[in-house]
């Protein structure tokens, strides 16, 4: 379409100054001194979803962080498409890591440099651009409708009580969502999958006070000792996981689908180089891709306990404390491992700590079938603009909502996403590459085309 | 001596007052911030000892904190008493758990709660008041010499030099150092050892930068994870040491030793239940003032990495954390340790992480001869106040520089000390009695009395 290209072409730095905009907003949907300015954020995406050309925009108050919904309804017998996204980001700690403020946004080398910039500002807006696109060149296919939350790095706890409150509302035949990422831009992918996720807290109590570890050292359970012998024993030697039943309900991925894995593009020195790493480590018996694809995993996100200063203080302290989470595979559900995880660590305290354990937020994994109309317009638009097949993936990450929408709606969810995993996702200096921010504005417009004629 | 008491009580407010004046100078030595602290409690320390009658009274720059000297000199022919204390503190965070701030000394329940009210300003103050009262009363038997440091708190690390410059101008017959703590003001005790220490810091690093836990996670080592593993593995289910050779040059205890030990006052029952906890916890085959006297530790002191915030962020992180120290007995030495614990953190790292590991500061750990003059002379000014015959004990906390004194004077040391283990010393609501205070100032002008006689 002539004419996409042309109005994109004509538009591309002021769709980018829009984002930039967007990215200065610190919306940080974990920490509660940024509440007021989740609420600005979702002003702003209010006004461009209305910009854009969307009708019925309107920001829904939840329990927490409010969401914004718009649509453009252009004729009830065509397909719909429930856009889904999320204008809350990461917090930006550590702070000392980052080369730029990470809400000030920095172009630098084709790439933005912004929390949020990729995960997923930078993502949604592609939309809210394709939108704008379409409407000003009079080429709507389908109907479209917007589901932009605040909660998403929280684990969307609101969401679900919307979703059920607006069944109507929400109405659709498939989810599109961009949130993930592609292997390369040489090498266009499409995520099949999604892990689900349970993320827990762990807070071990020794003595009801900092004691001196001189005085007491050696006569009372030592927090951090226990903890670190919990979080030890967590793996056994392979890597698998020890908590009694984790894998119980893993559907192993056929011997056809880790042969499709294997042949997807992989090269373990670049991506040792990249990590700056001598050697990998994860569970004994499968690839990388496996490791980070098909198989759960339990990793260590923060610890902290006793003395953290310059220096050094002699103190045995009174508490440890460590958030943990885990990737789940289909057919895990978040709910009974998260009750694993807790039984566990309650379990193996020993008589000299009390141990409490809390669930953080979860999620169930996801798949999305590659003979679904969604999955198959999705590979059909990317090859009108890549000039080339997508490969299908199973992605590392969650977007704990997939289940609720299929479940409530009753439709399926395809993953468009155009990010990389270079982006430094959660991470200091996360980036979103130009090329692949005007790329997904230019597929987009193709996915409703594909859809709408299918 | 009537003298003494009667001038001690005309003056004990004052006493007080001035003490907690020196209280609220927030002198911590570990903490670059505190620099100019350190200069202005320094001139505190000068300015008390002058006012008490003390001659020579000199700062002596150091290449880290100050350290001040003061003299009073009734007749060469007569015994010297060295006294060494530190007026540089521990850092008083974590801030939120104390019940008033530690600069703001606060009299409750004829307690001082302050940082340092014990270790050690409350303590050494009690000489520079003794002193007053013996030159106010015309009664010194003794001449006595000052050596109040600032570093004691992170090892000393300027002191060697010091003493070995000024060998003449410290020249003593014995050391008296109140830094340590009785079993109550009902059980007088004397601390007839100390234990040495060796500190590290241990820092793991994974991949190159803070990772999404979702993208990388069961691909990479986490390094909190591996810490975790390392710290794990410093004990076996019997609470033994597993560093290779970390217990080859430990004397151990004589039966003999170890019977007069299980005779000192102990009540397991209300150790726990001042310490809140359910269970002991410590080296099979030893009681707990074993554990914490004769025995060698090793203790987590501090421990950080990844996301330590509010909520839940799914980073698998690029480093981790930990501060370890071990207590020593005679005759490991803390050099010999410090380069086990440091191998043996680097010998045990995985290919996927990189390990450095550093030393913090050490000390030498020391015992005093019960036969010497020193003891015996506090152990009759302690019956002369107390009305009883005071227990020895090992002590479980280090005074580094003992080794250090007795090395390079040729001088035994002898440790008087008033404070109680339950003074949460290096903890939040540091306290010290009223009644210790003044008792450790009735007291030391009778060391002084009895030393000169022997």
């Amino acid at each position: 379409m002539q004419a996409w290209k042309d109005y994109q072409e004509k538009n591309k730095d002021r769709f980018l100054n829009e984002l930039l905009d967007l990215l200065r907003i610190p919306s940080i949907s974990a920490k509660s001194e940024h509440k007021a300015d989740m609420v600005t954020c979702a002003e702003a995406v209010k006004q461009r979803l209305l910009e854009a050309g969307a009708d019925k925009v309107t920001i829904y108050e939840t329990a927490g962080h409010p969401l914004v919904y718009g649509e453009k309804i252009i004729d009830p017998s065509k397909p719909t498409v429930l856009v889904y996204g999320h204008y809350d980001v990461q917090p930006a700690d550590p702070l000392n890591l980052w080369n730029s403020p990470p809400f000030e946004p920095l172009i630098k080398d084709g790439k933005i440099f912004a929390r949020g910039s990729c995960d997923d500002k930078g993502q949604f807006y592609m939309h809210v651009k394709a939108l704008e696109t379409m409407v000003q060149t009079n080429s709507l296919s389908t109907n479209i409708k917007f589901c932009i939350e605040g909660e998403e790095e929280v684990g969307s706890p609101n969401l679900a009580t919307f979703v059920k409150a607006n069944k109507e509302l929400l109405k659709a035949d498939v989810v599109l969502i961009s949130d993930t990422a592609m292997i390369s831009m040489e090498h266009p992918s499409i995520d099949i999958g999604v892990r689900g996720l349970s993320y827990i807290e762990v807070e071990v109590t020794g003595p009801n006070r900092d004691l001196h570890s001189g005085v007491y050292g050696g006569a009372v359970a030592n927090p951090i000792t226990i903890l670190a012998k919990m979080i030890a024993s967590c793996h056994d030697e392979n890597n698998h996981i020890t908590i009694p039943g984790f894998y119980d309900d893993v559907v192993e991925a056929t011997t056809e689908e880790r042969k499709l894995m294997a042949a997807a593009p992989y090269n373990e020195d670049e991506y040792k180089t990249d990590l700056g790493v001598k050697e990998l480590w994860g569970e004994k018996g499968f690839t990388t891709n496996e490791r980070t694809g098909i198989r759960p995993t339990l990793e260590l996100n923060g610890i902290w306990g006793g003395y953290t200063g310059e220096g050094a203080k002699t103190v045995l302290p009174s508490k440890a404390f460590a958030k943990i989470s885990a990737r789940l595979v289909p057919n895990q559900s978040s709910e009974v491992i998260t009750e694993k995880l807790i039984g566990y660590f309650q379990s193996i305290a020993p008589a000299g700590v009390t141990v409490k354990a809390s669930e953080h937020h979860g999620g169930e994994p996801y798949m999305t079938p590659i003979d679904s109309k969604g999955y198959k317009a999705a590979a059909a638009a990317i090859k009108d603009t890549f000039g080339k097949a997508a490969i299908p993936v199973r992605g590392g990450g969650s977007i704990p909502i997939c289940a609720l929408f299929e479940k409530e709606l009753g439709i399926k969810i395809v993953f468009m996403g155009f990010g990389l995993d270079s982006d430094n996702l959660h991470s200091p200096n996360e980036k979103y590459d130009l090329f692949n921010f005007y790329k997904g504005i230019e597929t987009i417009p193709y996915f409703h085309k594909r859809f709408a004629e299918m």
